[in-house]
C-alpha cells in the first residue's frame, strides 16, 4: 500500500465540489485524513451523516488545524473572508487552494491574508452538474475533466506539482495558466454561457400570449437544454459575475456583435448567410466530442423509454 | 390482431423525423405498408440497405399514389414545392400532414396546392437530436413529447383524430392549436434557444486571446450544452428562421431586454438583483423535470466513468 498524498485533507465547505472532492479522495486513498466543515449547522449534521469524511468540525479555523491541504470550496465572495479566518491556524508548509470559477480577484482576496509559510496553489476543477448541497457530489465528478491551477509568479513548484497530482488522481487532467488568462477563457466557455441561459429562461417566463405551461410542455424543442445551467447555484453564480464583471462584459460585447449579425441575416431574409453561419457551428460540436469533454451518443446520452405495443391502442 | 391504423404510409423525406416515423410505425404496427423516398440518391440507396420500410421510390409522385397516409418530413422551405408535386397522385380521402417547425407559413405554402378531395392536417412533433440523415432515425424519438397538430377550419374532425391515434402510437402527446398560436410558442421554445446557440458557439470560435483548442478543453464549464443544438442541420434551421421571422425577431426583442437588465447588474454590481434572477430561473428546471420533459438526473443524466485506484498513482 503507497502512503496518501497528503496526511490530512481539509474541506471548507462541502457542496457539490466540496462533496465530490471528498468522496474521490476517498475512494482513491488520496489523503490520510478528511477532515470537512460548512457553514450551516444543517448542512454540517448531513455531512456527517453521509459518512463521507472521517471528522466534521465547526469552524473553519479548527477544519484547518495539522492539515497539509487545505481546499476551500466555497462561492468566491466568500474567500477573502474564509482566508482571513484560517490564516493564523494553518500548518507551516501546508497547501491552501480553492475551487473557484473565478480566479484573478480571488487569488488577490485571499493571498492578502496567507502567511508567508503557507504555499498558496489556486486550482479551478472545470466540471459540475445543476445540483448543489452536501448531497449532490460524486467521486466520478472530475473524471477527464480539466483542472486549472493559477499559481502565483514564485509558488513552490513541488507545491504546484503535488497538488497537480492530487487532481490528478481525482481523474482530472491539469493545466497551469495565469489567473488573467483563466478568466477570460472560463468567460466564454462558462461565465457567459450561465448568463445567457440565466436571460432565456427568465425572458420564457414573462411573456405575452405563451403560458409558462406551455413553455414547460413544448421545451424538448431545446429550451430545456438551458434551464439545466439555469439551475445552478444562486449564490455561486452571483458570485462569479460581480468577481469577472470586466471578461464577462468584453465577452458579451463579442456576443451582441454576432447576435446582431444574424438578426439582420433574419430580417433581410439571408438564407445563405444563414446557412453558412449553421454550417461551422457543427464542427465545434465534433471537437468537443472527439476529446472527451461531452457524450458521443445524441441528445447527451438522454434515455428514452421503450415502446410498448400497447402504446398504438 | 388489430388491423393497422393506416393501410399505406408515405414518407417524403427520410432524416431523423422520417427515419424515426418509419421505424416506429414499423414497430408498433401503425401502417399495412411504408413507402420511403428521400431526394437524394444516395439517401434512397441507404434507405432500402437499413431495411426499415416496406418500398423505396424515386419520386414523390411515385410514393404518395395510393396511400392513405402521407407524411412530409423535409425542411419547411421544400413544403411547398414537394405539395405541387404530390398533388394530382394523391388518394381521394388521403391524409396529408407534414412535420414542419414552423407552421403558418409551411400551412399556406401547401394549403394552395392540395386537391379539395383530401384533408390536410399539418403536424410537428416537437421532438429531436442534433443528429441529422437516415441512419439518425429511432423507434423511441417521440415518447413523452408532444406533436402539435394545426389543422385549419374546416378540416374533416375525424382525419384530425386519425392523424392524432398514429402520433400517439408512437408514443407521443397530442395537442391541437392554431398555426399562429404554434409558431409564437415555438419561438421561445425552440427557435430562439437555437438562435442563441449558434450565436454564442460561433463567438467562441472567433475571439482574440483564446485559442479555439481552449474552448473546446474547457467546454465542461457550460459551453458544451449549447454546442449540441448547433450541430442542427444547417438546412432546416435556416427554413426555420426564413419562415418564422416575424415571432423570432419578437422574442428576440424580448430577450434582449432581458440580457440589457442583467448586464447592467452585473456592470454595476448589483449582487442583489443577480440572486434574484438566479433563483427564480431554477424552478422553471424543476418544472420540466416533473412534466416528464427532461432527466431527473444531474447533468443530463450524462456517464461518469468510475475511478479506478490506478488513476490515482
Amino acid at each position: 500500500m503507497t502512503a496518501p498524498l497528503f496526511q490530512r485533507l481539509a474541506l471548507i465547505g462541502f457542496g457539490l465540489i466540496g462533496g465530490s472532492i471528498a468522496r474521490g479522495a476517498r475512494l482513491q486513498g488520496l489523503a490520510g485524513e478528511i477532515v470537512a466543515t460548512a457553514r450551516s449547522a444543517g448542512s454540517r449534521a448531513r455531512v456527517a451523516e453521509l459518512g463521507v469524511v472521517d471528522r466534521v468540525v465547526e469552524t473553519n479555523a479548527e477544519a484547518v488545524k495539522d492539515a497539509d491541504l487545505v481546499i476551500l470550496c466555497i462561492p468566491v465572495g466568500a474567500c477573502g473572508e474564509a482566508a482571513q479566518e484560517i490564516a493564523a491556524h494553518l500548518a507551516p508548509g501546508a497547501i491552501v487552494s480553492d475551487v473557484g470559477s473565478v480566479k484573478a480577484a480571488v487569488v488577490k482576496a485571499m493571498a492578502e491574508h496567507l502567511p508567508p509559510n503557507v504555499h498558496f496553489v489556486p486550482a479551478h476543477p472545470v466540471a459540475g452538474t445543476e445540483n448543489s448541497g452536501p448531497d449532490s457530489g460524486f467521486a466520478e465528478l472530475f473524471i477527464n475533466r480539466w483542472c486549472i491551477l493559477t499559481p502565483p509568479e514564485g509558488t513552490n513548484a513541488d507545491a504546484t506539482d503535488k497538488l497537480g497530482a492530487f487532481w490528478r488522481g481525482l481523474g482530472a487532467n491539469v493545466e497551469i495558466m495565469t489567473p488573467e488568462h483563466h478568466d477570460k477563457v472560463l468567460a466564454v466557455t462558462s461565465h457567459l454561457p450561465h448568463l445567457i441561459a440565466y436571460t432565456i429562461v427568465s425572458t420564457a417566463q414573462e411573456l405575452e400570449g405563451v403560458t409558462s405551461s406551455e413553455v414547460l410542455k413544448f421545451s424538448a424543442g431545446g429550451f430545456r437544454d438551458f434551464t439545466r445551467i439555469a439551475a445552478s447555484d444562486p449564490t455561486m453564480w452571483r458570485d462569479v459575475f460581480l468577481n469577472n464583471k470586466d471578461a464577462v462584459l468584453e465577452m458579451l460585447g463579442e456576443f451582441q456583435e454576432d447576435l446582431s449579425k444574424l438578426t439582420r441575416a433574419i430580417r433581410r431574409g439571408d438564407g445563405e448567410a444563414l446557412f453558412d453561419h449553421f454550417t461551422r457551428t457543427r464542427a465545434i460540436r465534433r471537437g468537443i466530442v472527439e476529446i472527451g469533454q461531452d457524450e458521443a451518443a445524441a441528445d447527451f446520452g438522454r434515455k428514452h423509454p421503450q415502446l410498448g405495443k400497447t402504446a398504438a391502442e
